[in-house]
């Protein structure tokens, strides 16, 4: 297998597609990227990276960044994190906020925007929003091992004055008793934590210790527990796509992650870290050549956790 | 690792357990099942089996089947039968109504009751429900290869005159036009897929192809495709255990479709096809023991699929 | 006030109406029906009857039905029927299940399908549905006073060949246990009842008593008490027109039971008893011009029960 | 009939009533009402007015505000508002934001939450949150015609303070486009018209205009048009009462108001307008002896408006 040019030629075909799904387009930051672009970097198991297309390209993670705020609140807070957050799949839109009034204010799990606001009020745990927005760009960058990781603050500005759907969860779920800190506390660390600019080698790198049973691969540093890092792969493969996870399971078959900028982050236990970036999105809100880059990359390479 | 004890140890652990759930009583047969048993069988992909507790007894596989089911009417219809039902966890219980209103007649996975329905009447294709019946029953003895695999006549029978919501389902479909036979004759179908009656070892040797790329491994038959069959784990892992998938996946992290009669199967990779059966269940209707027995397997054996 | 000529200007005014809305047409003896028609009668207190129109043709009451059928089951069962079926208004579509989920069974008012089917139920009360049937079909004639009303047998046979969600309704209701009969029977009666066929006039001259307190003004036979008159002009107002029902009391402001056929009847309390036929459909299944003629009817006469 | 003593002897009853219902508790200015309370006032169309119990304790009136709020709102803008919230009874909760989803921001009436919300941020109408409730203390207190009706400051208060799922529904609408102004100003508004304090005496006279076709009795002024009175009262009918909306029409037969803090609004058109209070609540949130009372009041004066 040469993976190398298997990446190239994805971000070759990738590049060639003519229907590249919707930008989103409900903040101006986001509705200006180029839908054109299109980026991919694998870092394997053995620390080679592969990268083609625009990979060096910064773009808004989104909510991909659930993954890093998750694995950090649990490292605080441990399992009692699970009495406010549920675990199951939400079989309804990302920011759906029926499930929520018939569960009595606990979301379905930490990947819907319901989920991700309880992890952000989990996180501040005694400090201020500021505090912790800063604890987690430092955290990601050392993820990465990057020092140019940074948060975009037109985008969070852009998130914090359109974010009314969010701000309504996060008043529902205070209704329920479910928030610790002000509504506007927990908004804002969550609004933030949705502006981090990474590159898909960036992501790819910061996604490491997923691959790898919790540790960094080049440091040797323990990030999470291997159960810890198993779960959090099992709620990516899950939860990971909102109402279009069980369909990436179905046809790309690895943990997965993505963002309404069009990023997602792709697990394989044992094998790979991988970033895709394409601005279009499909139906579901998810990236549609970012989908379909690593339906082909788990083809060709044989990567689903699915096989043996 | 020494399988045989762990599968050993396992069943004597769950022997000693106090709180075995609550048995399934909504017809006799089912109600009077015994709640103190608990089998386990595990096939290895060398073809080893190791047995313990009540690994011989056949019970009633129910809902176990739809995996039977589904891999079969995928070899008679193919992709279209994509179109009369979807690939999504379902997020609510596992005979709920209310998803196929909002989604018009068409059920979210093969695996609720409404997508089996479906893919009962996929299966009959122009045969009548007694043919359909024999055909999927000559299927599950192939794939165990054991002519004793049987169809309990009691439950089917009982399904039928107490199965007044799986009837509603079955009508309420063929009122969006997606039963393409009499409802009577589909439901006949499912009533008798759920009458299936089988032990562990014969289940665990009736799941052997879905961890060898769809290869019977003694025969070396092709049962399906290495995609579907890949294609069908990922849906036994995002829906195999209705609104309890979620936490399944995060506790066991396998493949795995469970059955109110208590029994649940699981797969892993490349490396076993495992049946646990105890007849108590859990809030979420699937067996408690069986879930338990699985999580510790994995966890001993290092058999998560989200674990390098 | 000159009534004769308000109902005869109204008739006018709807023969010119250009939009009529849409004929239901998921029956044969529905679809062909000509949009063209239109026809009111106006019983009075008094006595008097004042027609335009084609007021003398029959046409299927459908859902206008339920009004008479709970009349008499009410009479029959009493009070305990209010155990089975609810007195609210639904908040969604004419034959939605989901309430039905949430609500364990039970529906929210007897004007909606689910309801008239526990109402149908209630009336076998250990009669078969051949004899229910007949008793129904005397009431209505002796309400009318008129042997002239008739069911029609093709609509009777189409509702239930192509009644898959009302069976779904009742094979639904009754795996909560709130049916007493078979489904096959309460449907049976339902689809009876739904294929009613009378003339604006014959509908009119039947809904004398729920004018009246009860009494039938010719005969001065009581038909049902003040009470559940009361009650009943009470659940036309809040449930009688489905999803439109509020819409209904905002612009006409009577109680009213609307059929999928193009019929209302209306009551005004100590005035008039009303039926308007028009075949064509507003978006909620309600008569497109029967509702306006009502609600010119009401402006014009004053006839609003909010008004002095 | 003698009104006097029919409302001392209803008075009596409820007096001496063992089981008053659970008083509202989520604000402790509610919370510390005593359960024992009962107060009627009846206003007749000629003028007399009959009070018993403590008709002249000022109490919370609640949600009993949105009738002269949505009186108002009507007046300054018009039909248009009827763009922004719907006339059809919910048939859920009274805070539900389930409908909100599914029907994208417009509420289903407004006498629910979001909808009153709706009719705040209309009142508004480019004037300041401050200024609005001045224009609305003062409407209430001309409809009444009594200066002595004031804002409790401590209600407001711990209205805005608790009222995290208001705020939920106001930052839910303004994500559809549904408010004009900011959140924090139409919940400011929200918050102290629910302050309002009235006593039974005060809220029946200023309920007045409603039995009277929109001219307030004494002084000859017109509040609003015949229709709009009409239709004010169509809405009290099918959507007064939250979820129990249907339950009032149909053993009460008026068009009433409910609010949390006990009291409700009747109107007889043509009759009486009528205020009762009992702090206690039933299971749907309405006030269980002012239901009581209504009922029986309804029933000793022939006052439905379902009956000739």
């Amino acid at each position: 297998m040469n993976l190398a040019q298997i990446v190239a030629d994805i971000a070759a075909e990738m590049a060639a597609e003519a229907d590249r799904g919707r930008v989103a387009d409900y903040i101006p930051a986001l509705a200006r990227v180029d839908p054109a672009h299109f980026g991919i970097a694998v870092v394997t198991h053995e620390g080679a990276v592969h990268e083609a297309g625009h990979s060096e390209t910064p773009f808004s993670i989104q909510s991909v960044s659930k993954v890093f705020a998750l694995t950090l609140a649990l490292d605080r807070i441990g399992p009692p994190l699970w009495k406010r957050v549920g675990r199951e799949p939400s079989g309804s839109a990302f920011n759906s906020i029926i499930q929520l009034e018939s569960e009595r204010g606990i979301p379905r799990n930490p990947f819907i925007n319901a989920g991700a606001i309880v992890v952000s009020d989990a996180l501040l745990a005694g400090h201020d929003a500021r505090e912790t927005i800063g604890d987690l760009l430092r955290f990601v960058r050392f993820l990465a091992e990057d020092e140019g990781v940074e948060i975009d603050g037109e985008v969070a500005h852009s998130e914090a004055a359109t974010g009314f759907r969010n701000i309504a969860l996060g008043n529902y779920m205070k209704s329920f008793g479910n928030l610790e800190n002000a509504v506007e506390e927990a908004c804002k660390v969550y609004f933030h934590q949705c502006a981090l600019s990474m590159s898909c080698r960036q992501l790819a790198m910061a996604g490491r210790f997923l691959m790898n049973d919790g540790l960094q691969p080049g440091s040797g540093a323990r990030i999470t527990t291997p159960e810890r890092t198993r779960r959090i792969n099992a709620l990516m493969l899950t939860c990971g796509h909102y109402d279009g996870s069980g369909e990436f399971a179905f046809r790309v078959g690895i943990p997965g992650k993505s963002g309404v900028g069009g990023g997602i982050l792709g697990v394989v236990p044992g094998k790979a870290s991988i970033a895709v970036w394409s601005p279009g999105l499909n139906e579901r809100g998810n990236s549609k050549l970012g989908s379909l880059a690593l339906e082909r990359l788990a083809e060709r390479t044989g990567w689903s956790v699915f096989t043996p």
